[in-house]
Formats: C-alpha cells, sequence, structure tokens
C-alpha cells in the first residue's frame, strides 16, 4: 500500500552533543570510519545543546514502487536535506548517502516482514536539521547532527525497538564517527571492534545519566585566530607519521578505558579527573608528534590547563580531592568536568581570570532569572572565598578580555529525543517539505 | 716541591655552546647524571657564543701537605669561584665539588707518577667563569659553563694528551649533563651507556666541525612573561609520569641516533633537518604528555614551526629540498639550523614576521661592519624575492615587533680553546686571584 494523501509520515528527534574523555584518533578504515582505538565521552543536556532533525518520506519526493529496477530508480529518488537552512548535497558515494541507505534498508525489511505497512523505504525523503548552538561556539557539530539524523530516521520508519541503539551507532559511525557516541545519554564507549567490515564497531552505555548525574561541564570557547587543521585529515597525518601514536593505540588507551570504565562506575572524580586531563595531554601530545606538526591548544588554551592544575594541587595540598577536570579537542576550546557543588567557585575563577566572557548562565548562578545571557563586558568578580588556602593567585594573569569568549555552563544529559511523530509545532519541515527556515547568508 | 712564589699556575680556557638535534631529557641516575638514552648535538662557534673560565692553583689558597689526613684536609682546601662576578658557594656534595675533586684526582695520579711536577692537587683553586651572552638571551649556560670549567682544569692540570676530551666529559656530564657534548667541536653524541658507575657515560665526537663546516643556526630568542618548569625537575616529572616517554626512549630514539649520525655523515640536510624537527616535536610532546603537563613552546615558537615548515613545503614543492629546520629546548627560544647559503633569505624571512628583534649580525650581511649590533625598529624589509614560488605568505601573521627579542647568527664550531697559560691579558683573575670583574647587581 501507499501513503493515503492525509497522512503525514514524518519524524523530528533531538540528538546531544558528546565530548570525550578518552579521545578519538586515528582511522584503521578511512571509508567505513573505524578507529585506531576505543573512545569514551560524556553526553551533554539536550536543553543545552543539541541538534533537531525533522525527517519526512512521502511518495510525491519520489516512489521506487513505480520503477521495477531498484537500482535504477534509486537514482530516481529525489532525498533533500537541509542543514541550518542550507541545502546540503547529497553526493552519491557520500557519508549522508551512505547513512539513509542503511536507514532505509532497515525499514524496506521491516516492510517485507510486514506488508500491512506503508512503504516508506520506497518513497523519497525530506530532511531538515538545525543546531542549537552556533559554530562560532566552536563545538564539533557532526556528532549531534549525524546522531539527529539517524534518530529521526529511526522514528520515521520506526526501528525501534527491534533495532538497538548500537545497532544504530553503528549507522551513524560511518556518517561521522563521534556521532556513533551521542545515540546514548549518560557516559558512553565507542568499542573500536576488530572485524574488517564494521560489524563490532558501535557505541555502548557505560552508565546512565541517572548513575551519577551531578557531573557537570563548563565550555570554555577560546578566542582563536587561525582555524587549525581538520580532524579529518589532522589525524590521519598522525597515523602515518606519529611514533608516539602508535604506542597510545596499543598501550596508553587500552588501560585508560578500563581505569576510567571503574571510575565512572564508581562515581570516582578523582580517578575520573586524573585519566581525563591524561588522556588530553597525551592526544594533543601525539598531535604535536605530527610531521608536520597539530597544534590545536594555544596560550589561552594552556593557561587555563595551569590554572586547572593549580586548583587541583592546592585542593590536594588540604587533602581533598581534585576540583575539576579539563579536556581539549581538535581545537582552543577548554571542556571543564566537576561535580556540581563545584562549579560556581569554577566559574567565578574562570571569570575572573578571563573576563567579559559572553555566559549562558543555564542554572541561574547568577540569580538573574533561568537561561539569562550574560553578554560583553561585565562586573568583575574577584575570587571566590572558597578557592583552597594555597592556591597560587599568580598562577596566570588576568586575561585580556574576551581571551575566553563564551561559557557554556551544562551538565550530563540524556540519549536522543522524539520531539514529535507527524506534523506539528516542533517541526522544521512545512507541509510541502521544505524548511521552515532559509539560512539568510549563504556560506563563503 | 711547591711552587716558588714568581710562578703562577693559571689557565683561561673558553668552551663552546651546544643545541641538540637528538634532546636529553630524563635520567637514569640523578646523582651521577645517567641519561635515560644517548643525545646528539651541534657545537656553536665560540667567536659568537662562550664561556670563559680562569682556573688557578697556589699553595696560599691553602695547601694539603701541611696536613697529614688528606680527608680532614680537604675540609681546609679553600676553593672559590665566582660565575660572572657573583661568587658562587661550592657546596661539599655539590656538582661543582664533584667536577673539582674528579679533577685534582686526575692531577694528583699524574703528580704521583712523576715527582718532578709542582704539586698543584694540594693546592686551593681560584675559578672565574664568565658567559659573553646575557642570561636574558634564554641559552642555557650550565653546558659551556661546566665544560669550560673543566677545559680550564684540565689545562692547569696539564692532563691533556694523557687524558682523553671523552674521559673529561665524563667528568662535566656530572656537573651538568649536556656539558659532556661541549668538550667537542662540531657534531657530538652523548652515549647514555649502561653502566650504572657512569663509566661509559660520555661524548664523542660524530664529526668535526671541517667535516660539514657550512651549517649555520639563527637562535631565535622569543620574548615569554613567564618562566617556564626548571629542566632538571620537568625531566624527572616526565620520566615518573609520562607513558609516552618510555617509548621514545626505547623505540624512537634509537632509531633516529643511527639516522641522523649518517645523515651527517653524508651531509644530507634533508635527512638531517627532517629528523631534528622530528625530535624536537617529540620531546615536546612528552613534554606534554606529563602530569602535570610541561608547556615550554608558546605561540610565538608555534608560529615560527608553521613557518618553517611552509618554507619546506613549499620548496619540496618545487622539488628542491628543504631550506632549514627548527628545534626548542627548553625554552619558547627557536634555533633554526640551515646550510650557510640560505640563512640571508632566512633571515630576512624572519625578520619580516617578527619585526624589531634585535640582531647580532654576526657574519655581517646587513653590511653596516662586521659583528653590527641592529637594536630596536627596524626599516620593514619585506619578504626576500628567493622564497619558493609556491610559499603562502598567510601562514603566519606578521608579529608584534618584539615577539622575537634578538636574533643572533651564528655557525657550527670547534672544541674548547686554551686561551692562555700563565697570567695574561685573557685571565677572569687578578694577580691576587679575586677576580677582575665583579657583578653591580646581585642576584634577586
Amino acid at each position: 500500500m501507499t501513503g493515503s494523501a492525509e497522512e503525514i509520515y514524518q519524524a523530528t528527534c533531538s540528538a546531544p552533543v558528546n565530548i570525550a574523555v578518552i579521545k578519538y584518533w586515528g582511522k584503521r578504515d578511512t571509508s567505513l570510519i573505524l578507529p585506531t582505538n576505543d573512545s569514551l565521552s560524556v553526553t551533554l543536556d539536550q536543553d543545552h545543546l543539541r541538534s533537531v532533525t525533522t525527517a519526512r518520506a512521502d511518495p510525491s519526493f519520489g516512489d521506487l514502487s513505480s520503477y521495477p529496477d531498484a537500482d535504477a530508480a534509486a537514482a530516481h529518488l529525489t532525498d533533500r536535506l537541509w542543514l541550518n537552512g542550507e541545502e546540503e548535497l547529497i553526493k552519491p558515494d557520500g557519508r549522508l548517502r551512505r547513512c539513509i541507505d542503511e536507514m532505509r534498508k532497515l525499514r524496506a525489511a521491516k516492510e517485507s516482514k510486514d506488508p500491512s505497512l506503508a512503504s516508506l523505504s520506497k518513497w523519497g525523503l525530506r530532511i531538515c536539521s538545525e543546531n542549537n548552538f552556533p559554530t562560532a561556539a566552536g563545538l564539533a557539530s557532526s556528532a549531534s547532527g549525524f546522531a539527529a539524523l539517524i534518530a529521526s530516521l529511526a522514528a520515521l520508519y520506526e526501528l525501534q525497538p527491534e533495532v538497538s541503539s548500537s545497532q544504530l551507532s553503528r549507522i551513524a559511525r560511518q556518517g561521522s564517527g563521534s556521532a556513533c557516541r551521542s545515540l546514548f545519554g549518560g557516559y558512553v564507549a565507542w568499542q573500536g571492534g576488530k572485524e574488517a567490515d564494521g560489524s563490532d564497531s558501535l557505541a555502548v552505555e557505560v552508565a546512565p545519566k541517572s548513575h551519577w548525574p551531578d557531573l557537570h561541564a563548563l565550555i570554555c570557547v577560546v578566542s582563536d585566530a587561525k582555524k587549525g587543521t581538520p580532524s579529518t585529515a589532522g589525524m590521519q597525518r598522525t597515523v602515518q607519521t606519529s611514533p608516539l601514536l602508535q604506542h597510545r593505540i596499543k598501550e596508553v588507551v587500552p588501560e585508560r578505558m578500563a581505569k576510567i570504565t571503574e571510575a565512572i562506575q564508581k562515581r570516582d572524580f578523582d580517578t575520573f579527573a586524573a585519566i581525563t586531563m591524561a588522556d588530553s595531554n597525551n592526544f594533543h601530545a601525539c598531535c604535536l608528534d605530527t610531521s608536520p606538526p597539530i597544534f590545536y591548544m594555544n596560550d589561552v588554551s594552556r593557561s587555563i590547563v595551569q590554572l586547572v592544575e593549580e586548583i587541583n594541587r592546592a585542593s590536594e595540598a588540604e587533602g581533598l580531592g581534585k576540583k575539576l577536570a579539563y579536556t581539549y579537542d581538535a581545537g582552543p576550546n577548554a571542556v571543564l568536568y566537576a561535580p556540581k557543588e563545584n562549579m560556581p567557585a569554577i566559574l567565578q575563577t574562570i571569570r575572573h581570570y578571563f573576563p567579559s566572557a559572553d555566559f549562558d548562565d543555564t542554572f541561574n548562578i547568577l540569580g538573574n532569572g533561568a537561561n539569562a545571557s550574560h553578554r560583553g563586558a561585565q562586573e568583575p568578580q574577584g575570587l571566590p572565598s572558597d578557592l583552597p588556602k594555597g592556591f597560587n593567585q599568580g598562577v596566570i594573569p588576568v586575561h585580556e578580555p574576551g581571551s575566553v569568549r563564551r561559557l557554556i555552563h551544562t551538565q550530563v544529559g540524556g540519549s536522543p529525543r522524539v520531539l514529535e511523530r507527524g506534523a506539528g509545532s516542533e517541526a522544521l519541515l512545512k507541509d510541502d517539505g521544505t524548511p521552515l527556515r532559509l539560512a539568510r547568508v549563504k556560506r563563503a
């Protein structure tokens, strides 16, 4: 059967950003996106950072059933996709194509088992995706974006629960490696796997958000003049030229994966923080060991490292544990992880040394109303009274205003959400299958 | 016999700075200063950078022969030492003490074989040492300083040729590890050795300056607000905490020592440059992999790396070889190695991107008279006409004037020199055994 004119087959889902604490760097298969090592991440709260995708199937977008030869017909399918209001070309052998085709196959299998189902697998798609955070935030949007794509197609095609999230993660991985980790909430491992076909390279939940809900994150968006090396190109250069990366892959990461997994299960922040910082440094060390060397951290990034290390040193000198941890992805931005109760003091300390950062007060710490956003120059705060006694205030200078451009306070969050099935207020597509919003400015 | 009143037993020697291309980082024995890996350096020209030391022995400074029990008597010996016009305390179990005692033992052995010799080994010493480069130049002076100390005592005690330079290097090593490499000219390897007593941890000549005389060096002194971690403390923290260092020690360095030695023997600058840059990055990667991480390079250091990599990339794209190599020790300063003929263009390029660096024109490239020193703001030079065609001028921005504070142009140089035996114009000691010059300002 085909869908009746009245019926609208559409789903809108959101997916979270994830920030790795054991880093993914290097592919053993660049086309299937199979990593050289396992990685582990914390999923961030979709209330603050998310990608939203609406996916819709309709025979009017193209209908395979009217073509005897499915292969030839595939060419007639007119799937279209918009990202942040700009149409993205779905290249025949590209990552978007592969993800969509894999999802369509799963739907086709479901339809073949139950002929009463509408033959969505044969219909063209309209997909519209938006991030609620500007690219300027310096956060990789590909992970949450591909996760939202896969989640929305899974909802549209009603694949779950028969198809598990881990199975879906295997498909998301082929869109963007770290996207596989954004299909779960809480604490997530990407098992690199051994198989050449990637069948065992997928994400699994290490612990749900509910197991350790009070882990907070402060994203410090660092101003940077020039763009660094794109990670896709950079990681393969490291694989080819860094003698240290091989040691990281064989020895360093396996041991740390085991230790940090145990730390998460025990809610042992001290160990979690130590491994998180060590692995961030180990990853950037391998970038530096690349020829030519790859630099992502800059002097401001390094100042944040030195500040965090000094806070922790002073705290441990008092017989207390670590207060926070830093981690850096392929850019100068710091992500600081800390128990909820430490965050107000950390926030004030960061705002003291890095004045006038735009601050998204998502937890209403400054008390100016929930989600108040504080922009531009701000009153000097001074340092918090509850810093460890031995803390050396001169560890780094107070930086130029705006050296840290923006602060985003968030926390560990849940898995992708189905916001809406069918048409409705959440949809990013209009009834005619065109985007609700189109980008004003064309990309350069 | 003892020295007659008239006779002055004194020697004045100079010793060179050396800059490693395979880095020394980590000790297997901190008291004997035995390294975790071999290293290799280029000796720089003493005409431009040197330490000078005058050593004098005289019975009036204390005389062991008047004490039956040499051990007790040793305490009565009143050796004194001045460094850059300030007296340095010779601590009983310190590095200076050990070096002086080892040299004195060698003299005593010589005297015991030939009783006609003056018994200098029984007399107190006066030692005065100066560097011709300011500490502000950011160059480690301990290597050239301890090498000059050992060389001057060797000349005073007339130990050579019976005692070889490698034997002397074993003693210099116990003053400052890399000092052992400053006892040779040209291209020098420090063989880390295997023995627990350090008997096989010494320097050897890989090739003399005459074998490859046209290698030049440009030292870029980079302004840096705060002092980095002292290398003595830093390297042991790396040994204790960096998983990558172990791989560097076991796998990376041995292979590179063999390859760069061969490159030097063949005067193969391309391979020499590739290994030099890779090992500098590998060393700093291990510093970054330390917990807490150690940062020596800053944003200016990294800009110089990116500039050098781009010049080489563009040159290789034209089918030509690498033009130059960078290397960084435990600080932000770059040392650029290049064949003599490349240096004028390199110099002009560096002065374009890093304006108003004080420049010591030791090779009279700017034609304002030999060794003219150009201070402060300077005319913009523009880029040289003979840069590789494909060179991307936007690879780094033109930096703030003074981002590179000073440029020192020098070349591969020879071994320590005996400037003078007995009293004379070169001596840093007055006839009464006190320093010719005393520091005006006391050290903070």
